[in-house]
């Protein structure tokens, strides 16, 4: 599945990009008077194949939670316990991704990918499979596959509650300072996960997917890809997380540069680099990332777990790139860096760390702005307005 | 009125911006992992008085339109007609300010502060003053006084058609390279159609202004009030505008720098440096973020020209800052320099330089973020998760 969805990534259409770029200077608006705008719905009809691109509504986010081996390391404050608490937050409605995507009408999918405590009791049936007859997940570990949802077409609304997708691969990771996170089996599955709801996703009708993660200690294996697929050096990959302070972030760095020396992954094997230090949530949004690309759908990112991610994809697909839209630049360096090496600009800047999707839901109208010039806006001919 | 206007606005509340602190820091989410929303949302609780602030919803965008006798001077390329065509487009809902509007639920209001040319006919009594009885215009010039419309309560719906506010004070000012572009009774009635309009949208239902301009040569004004209230060189102030070409560029910088020193303005005569080099847009504006302020509601700043109006707006009234939030950095040099005196970081920047109210909007959904957080997110006693 994994080769299928990487063979149907395809370029983007050079035609449709030129009549993008020949629309936008025929609008009633100076040429070049939208900035990254204009270069975004240029970017935008290369993806689609067409010009103008679809609006991308309705918007859904898929928020990946996973554990993390490594929190043994002392590399967070936080209990374990919170990324399963959060998930309850979300289904509940009660988190800033909810508060977001309620504004941004957009839906909320919530997919258990690796969590490695009980899930809290919710009006959903938290952590139970959602059967319909779908593909299963390819669990590992001799756990049963995991069919995941099909959301009914009208389920895509910021109206409905928020949906969990039971697709546990394995309760959190190993621990990355002492052994692989994942064996190449669960790095596949996980990835597998992300294409198979980027999948059900746009067959319930989403015109753009939004990645959202949740993971106590998730920064942690973020710092390490980024550092694996860049060269660069953890000092500059690795970030304060939600806030960790100076003795803990010493730790969190030393980590990082340990595990790469450990595992010394190599990035022309991009399932190899998310097995050694990597995270379930990483690697199914490597996942959603590639099943949107391989759909020509845009997909935006948002924080340094995404871009993380979306570092994997790329490796695995250097075209999925053209379907990645960058939502915003997180306070984590290793944000940074890696937009650089994706050669991404990303739309918003306000110094955002929280994840869940809450930085690609902030720029969220953006992306449907930069599109809708092209489908609303008066020519000026059609306007009767003079040009200069 | 002016001075009744400046009399009422007050200091932010400083106990609603220690509850709005306190409350960020009980919600569900690590602290401060919302960045520059959190003080966002702490100046708004400021300026409202109360914690949370009330969402900023109806939004309404006021387009300001006027014409500039400096165009004599060839600093643009632009036809002077194409301000009144644009008012055509805004009311016939083809522009830009249209579709973003549109996206954000937003009300159009189209005010002819000075445009020059006749406005073309449509649907809307073009340029006929809109009668309700309410208190009109201060026109100069002997023109009879122009009432303004105060629109119904359900009017401010992004659903409606644009609107156009007759309340045209002189048609174009003169040419500053010449003369003062405006005598002081003229640049204080465009300030009070100014704070006229933010009243009567506020009292329509409003709950955030945003600023938007119209006028062909607005900049070469805009970079002559920013270098006059700031001291800064017009070099420095002075942008390309609609994209100008090298030879235009020069020409431009010269006619601000020789306006400056013709006419001399003192910053500390706020009304005598709209007067001196200001556009009616422009001194209108700086009327409506008065408005604002006095009414303790949000005004969000659009590009260039907005934030000229801003420095006369805080040079008149220094408390009226605590009502403004950037909406975006305009690519326009003067901008900046603006912002940096204003004390204000932008929400947006992406090179946008169109002007309309356009880079507000984009921003807009950032703002309703930010006190919607305050509103919905759960704090950790009432979701049930752990802290650190």
């Amino acid at each position: 599945m994994l080769e299928t969805t990487i063979a149907a990534i395809r370029p983007p259409d050079e035609s449709a990009m030129a009549a993008a770029r020949e629309l936008q200077g025929r609008l009633t608006k100076p040429a070049g008077s939208l900035g990254a705008l204009e270069e975004l719905s240029v970017r935008l009809a290369g993806l689609a194949g067409h010009c103008p691109p679809p609006l991308p509504e309705p918007a859904a986010v898929a928020i990946f939670a996973g554990d993390h081996g490594v929190h043994a390391q002392g590399v967070t404050p936080w209990p374990q316990e919170v990324t399963a608490q959060m998930i309850g937050n979300f289904l509940a409605g009660g988190a800033v991704v909810n508060a977001f995507a309620r504004q941004a009408g957009a839906s909320v999918t919530v997919v258990d990918v690796g969590v490695a405590t009980p899930l809290p009791a919710t009006g959903t049936p938290a952590g139970a499979p959602l059967a319909d007859g779908s593909a299963g997940a390819l669990a590992a570990d001799g756990a049963p596959a995991v069919p995941l949802t099909r959301p009914p077409a009208d389920s895509l609304s910021a109206r409905d509650a928020p949906r969990l997708v039971a697709a546990n691969v394995r309760p959190g990771t190993r621990d990355l300072a002492v052994t692989a996170a994942l064996t190449r089996e669960e790095a596949r599955a996980a990835v597998e996960t992300g294409i198979r709801v980027a999948d059900e996703l746009i067959d319930a009708g989403a015109g753009i997917l939004l990645t959202g993660d949740m993971g106590i200690g998730n920064t942690t294996p973020a710092a390490a890809l980024i550092a694996a697929f860049t060269g660069i050096d953890p000092a500059e990959t690795t970030g304060r997380g939600t806030g960790v302070d100076d003795p803990t972030y010493a730790r969190k760095v030393d980590v990082v540069r340990a595990a790469l020396r450990r595992h010394d992954p190599d990035p022309a094997d991009p399932l190899g680099v998310l097995a050694a230090v990597g995270g379930l949530e990483h690697a199914a949004l490597a996942g959603l990332i590639l099943g949107a690309a391989a759909r020509r759908t845009p997909v935006l990112l948002d924080g340094v777990i995404a871009v993380a991610a979306a570092l994997a994809a790329a490796a695995l697909a250097p075209h999925a790139v053209a379907a990645m839209v960058a939502g915003h630049r997180s306070a984590e360096p290793g944000a940074t860096v890696a937009l650089r090496r994706l050669g991404l600009a990303p739309l918003i800047d306000l110094g955002l760390r929280l994840g869940e999707g809450t930085g690609a839901l902030l720029a969220l109208p953006v992306v449907t702005g930069a599109v809708r010039v092209l489908h609303e806006v008066a020519t000026f001919d059609s306007a009767g307005v003079a040009e200069k």
